[in-house]
């Protein structure tokens, strides 16, 4: 059994990855800290997994020797800034690191403080972190020792645009990315009255409009890599009155020749043998209810013959496939273990 | 004081003109027709005007001689194909028409065959109804004696887009239109699973993908007017999980030489005068909550120096400025009365 | 015209009174105080009124002199504990004043200060402050200076539960009173995580169990009042997954001899000559949907025979009825205006 | 392996119990039966299922023969009345059966046909029947071939009075039941208005009121039996604006003695062994949150000393412990495995 840690716990990242990695064949979670619940057990922090064994596990301070004492692969669920501080010490130390934080996910510590506002304090370890996107880099994965777990708007847009990409299918300027995320991906401790139920319900609206938004780097880092020459997104967030889940809409101008069936083909195509990607058939509308609470991405697409673009949609649970899930996802692969463990069984309805 | 009656009264739309005519200082609420609730005061199908005079009115079977006796502008909140057959009849009366369905939106009796999947059957008619969008066509308006009042999507997207075009300040190519309604867009009346709470809840979706939506035609229609070009959009409507609301997502490539401000001035100033758009400042993120339950529409732009697009946001309330509120506006102006009576006073919040 | 000023506008009561005190045909709103929002116009804290000229009114900060100076009838919309201190003021410069808050509720200072836990320093006006429960105390509210407008499940409460006891109908001991209320009821300044949409959505809670709300002493007291000797009340405040309305489903041991019927005549006599109570038909279930935007209750009553006793739900718009609405209801008394000036016209639907 | 077969999959309950029963350790789902979806995957029906091997069997239509040929327990996930058909030809074919509907709860043929208005046409089968609420029946569970399982309220409402009346703690006539259930609880196939999104969106009503509804037989015979004496209940079913959850919130006199301490002792002390009821520590607010998705019911008490009542509040996933769960808790004691198997892991959050 490898033993996992979890540090920063009591967010709603934290929490997931808990849950999940609770019911996962052949880990053990070992360790997990909390500062605002240092002392109490998991389950004060969340209440749902009272009367569970996760719920028991009683959160500790931060502390990285005691996480290096007891796992061997530790997930660092803290806010932008905290994992190029702690990381170095857990490899150091010989253990696998999984980060659900931003740190390590672009390859440039310029664009990093650039679009994150503080200076990159381990760039070194930008060179050998590896992004966690099974469905594009999965062998890489596979050898890592620290991985960069991808953006929840970042999943979904680049799952849907990638395989368009790869085959040269679409223009590689004017991509147009409209994503709509629930209120849970802004986390769990903000305050703002804009994620308060009475603000928020009933509600919708954009954040971050006209290129602000840190997530279009890193979009745009790993589509130029799939495309094999820079590619650049309108990339405009949005806040629905929903808790979980994120829908992107993706439009971009299609190349000559290429058809509804060929674009399809070309989807299917490319995440053959990948376990979390559904290629939903022609006509169908993925809704973000159908992939609530599993680690699972739809996708359809559709060509508006009389404009010449063609528009792929994509959906994902932005804690599971956008988050969490997507970490234990990269945790198997990493140890060898089948892709699917732990993350078996779909997701709920209604 | 003018009367007024309504045709169709115990759907959204219906019952949304009848809270607001209400409330109206310069018109009486004479008579009102439902087939579900003929017989019935008004208040068993909407429980909210209880205890008012407009509550109290009874509705009556959809008799046009009865409505034409009585009253002196009529307005049709029915279901598409219905308004053809009503509309002649009452015009022929000598009354003022308010349409609210989509039967004499689009110009051409062939495109709507083709959009509506039914021929036309007073195509005459089509010659001198006036599209009713004050902000485009305030003064056909006001000497119209038979109103089209325009689709809810069409009236969010096409405020944001028309001053840009009427500017040539974007390019009539390649405009994106990301347009999401709350559920009540559907009507009252459709029993899809879809429609239903527990499905349609915690969920986002896209319906009508790849330029197959009927309110494209009438969004060409009224901005390539605008152009004096043609110009076409790629539309997605969405549905998400609230009542009330539209928050269209407009892209568009920005022509050379504009800027934010000059985007801003450009919307302000074709606004100027027209009592029901606000443009916001510079940075604000317009929320549907906004606008709810008002007839106001708020946008706000701004621009992707990155990628060279300039991004409108827009947001009505599906139901008045995306309807009923629309349609009054309409009546003001056919009336000569202000443009803003019984309009007055903001929406509620939260 | 009578002129009006907020103090404390930005809150959910003070905006709700902006919005209908707006469109009120005989007073003027003049003046506006809030720290939070001091010199920014109305509709930067509440977007809907932007456009309005309530929406362009600049708030100032709390300057009672300066509210005394230019209005005649000052709404006090602060938190508890404020309004003792400036109703003094504002009363002896021959001021009108409606406290929307809880400071004059109580008639004693002990009972006060032990379920709000301060003591009050104002004790002398409770005994000239008027509860502002106008279908229990109409004549009183007439002749009043000063008003204590009652708390929002207290309204819906005593609304429900009045007429039984003044018909000696339903035994005093004994009483239920299960209260079920939208997020907004908590306010607009409170950032616990308990009131954030991902926490609130699809979560039914109760707070404040076993006797501990300080609204019970208020129920008690206007029971109390109208049965003629004590009531004592169990009480229990849930938290509903909505923004606005209460629902009070209230039980009582029915006295001998009374029905269905005979209760249902009792409450519709009570209420007769009251224009914002409606007693429902027999089998009906009010929902607060039916009351969203109105200053309505509506009240249904059935017996259970099995059990011998009486139930009767109660349904309020909690930010209308159960605070703003109630204070214009209340200014119209003392003002000798219609007592519907104002909140014409119904609530919302859907 | 011990094989499993849904009959009537396409509903909530059975969707649910397909979740479930994927990714149960010792038994394995060979055959679904679907009226609405025969011939195609379980994934047509609930799209969150794709990709995984429960989506992917595919349903059949309804035919018992063939259920019976393959699997060796059964559950039924009908309307009531067609269980009372079905079951007799399963248990004659020596299979064991689980009844999600009405049909064998009520223990006289005469009372199911009072309160479900038709004829019970198995009513020597009642006599075998064996309600399957483990932490009041377990040893009878064990034992059993037909289970019927409970009503998702009556779920709540037991298991927060049985302790009390069980420890003769509390008057056994004027309990109260006040029960808010999530939407989900009406099914998936009912279309009334009442259940859209639009409509039941910030809508919170009753439905049932004055001793109506078919929960309350059920309740009673449980809790009399725990009693030792006829139990009467007042019971009102609520809807509220959520998808999934129960919150029953109880109230009765407490008799003399006891105190908060020692009604919580009873509680803690009744559900020893049971591993799915969780009582709250003295001052919690269980929220349905807290339960979603789980198999858990939490409890909180607290005693009113002004009026001599206590308050039990219970929250329950109303598909899984109030149907789905339930019902694989009660195969796990049927089939001799672990009482928590294919149920551990806890609830979702957020």
């Amino acid at each position: 059994m490898v033993k996992t840690a979890i540090i920063g716990v009591s967010g709603y990242a934290g929490g997931e990855l808990a849950r999940l990695l609770a019911r996962h064949p052949e880990t053990e979670l070992t360790f997990l800290s909390s500062e605002s619940n240092a002392g109490k057990p998991l389950a004060a922090a969340f209440p749902g997994l009272s009367g569970t064994r996760a719920g028991s596990l009683v959160c500790e301070h931060g502390d990285l020797s005691r996480a290096s004492a007891i796992a061997d692969l530790i997930f660092l669920a803290q806010e932008n800034g905290a994992a190029m501080k702690s990381a170095p010490v857990l490899l150091a130390d010989g253990k696998k690191v999984i980060d659900i934080s931003a740190d390590f996910r672009l390859r440039s510590p310029d664009a990093y403080s650039t679009w994150y506002k503080m200076p990159h304090t381990a760039p070194r370890l930008l060179e050998s972190a590896v992004y966690g996107l099974p469905e594009t880099n999965r062998d890489a994965i596979r050898r890592a020792s620290l991985i960069a777990n991808p953006g929840c708007h970042v999943t979904a847009a680049t799952l849907a645009l990638a395989p368009l990409l790869a085959h040269r299918m679409i223009e590689t300027r004017g991509i147009i990315i409209d994503s709509k995320t629930g209120v849970s991906g802004a986390g769990r401790t903000k305050t703002d009255l804009i994620y308060r139920f009475s603000e928020a319900n009933e509600s919708m609206k954009t954040y971050g409009v006209g290129g602000t938004h840190r997530h279009i780097p890193e979009i745009e880092q790993t589509l130029g890599q799939v495309a094999g020459e820079p590619v650049t997104v309108t990339f405009t967030p949005h806040l629905a009155p929903m808790t979980r889940g994120i829908l992107a809409t993706c439009y971009a101008r299609l190349a000559d020749g290429f058809t509804d069936a060929t674009v399809r083909a070309a989807l299917t195509d490319y995440f053959a043998g990948h376990p979390f990607v559904i290629v939903r058939e022609a006509g169908d509308s993925p809704s973000t209810k159908d992939v609530a609470g599993s680690n699972f991405c739809h996708l359809a697409s559709a060509v508006d013959r009389r404009t010449g673009m063609v528009i792929v949609t994509s959906v994902i649970d932005n804690l599971v496939k956008g988050a969490a899930g997507q970490a234990v996802q990269n945790m198997n692969l990493m140890l060898g273990l089948p892709e699917t463990a732990g993350l078996e069984g779909g997701g709920w309805w209604p």
